[in-house]
């Protein structure tokens, strides 16, 4: 019985909320059901198809503590019935004392039917852009 | 004068054309020209806007060969004036007896006025998943 998702941005809530919780089922609902649905984590490695896609969330889930995980929109592209955010997350244990890691993430949302669900999550450990490479400031 | 690109698997096509020849005009035609177009390198870094963009690929031009590459796409979606590509690209030398590069990329594009052009590149370093981790095969 899902609930289902009216926006793209209500799929990223209940997405981030599920990987805080490590909540499988609700990662479960969340995620287009389809061989399409497609997840490459920071490692590098890419999982296709829902199922496939679980088994990794949930192996994950099995040997980790519930993060503090917090993510902010960068940019957000629509077309209709295919939506594109670009995220980054600060991803890092409770303890504030610790170092997180930063992670952009492409997530590719779809709407199926009446709801928004998860197509594709792309993460990548992010890496500030050296100092000589970053656009200089305008000056008038 | 832009000649402009009549669908998203043709913009692909240009923008990996220009990534082969290093031809950093043929790169900024394919771009969309504004501060949303987002491109992450597989070191991890962000950049934003086409000027940013392009200029991280004139630096890599700069100390680059021309690499062999070919790409091919694992998964698509469009809406209407957006399109989402899952490609895995191979990045090599020239000489076939080393070991190059493979890279998933997800490449989103938009309809811009006549022409579809890129919005976002974020690429990753592949790795292989673990055998454990494959889904095993069916057996009906």
């Amino acid at each position: 019985l899902s609930r289902g998702y009216d926006s793209a941005t209500a799929a990223e809530e209940a997405f981030y909320r599920a990987f805080r919780e490590l909540d499988i089922a609700g990662m479960r609902e969340v995620w287009v059901d389809s061989s399409n649905a497609y997840c490459i984590h920071p490692s590098g490695q890419l999982y296709r198809g829902q199922q496939s896609i679980l088994a990794s969330w949930s192996n994950m889930f099995q040997v980790a503590e519930k993060p503090h995980l917090q993510y902010s929109l960068i940019n957000q592209s629509q077309g209709a019935g295919l939506a594109v955010h670009l995220v980054v997350e600060r991803i890092g244990p409770a303890d504030p004392a610790q170092t997180g890691a930063l992670v952009y993430a492409t997530n590719v949302f779809l709407l199926t039917g009446p709801s928004w669900r998860l197509l594709g999550h792309h993460a990548v450990q992010a890496r500030s852009v050296p100092a000589s490479q970053k656009p200089k400031p305008k000056l008038h």
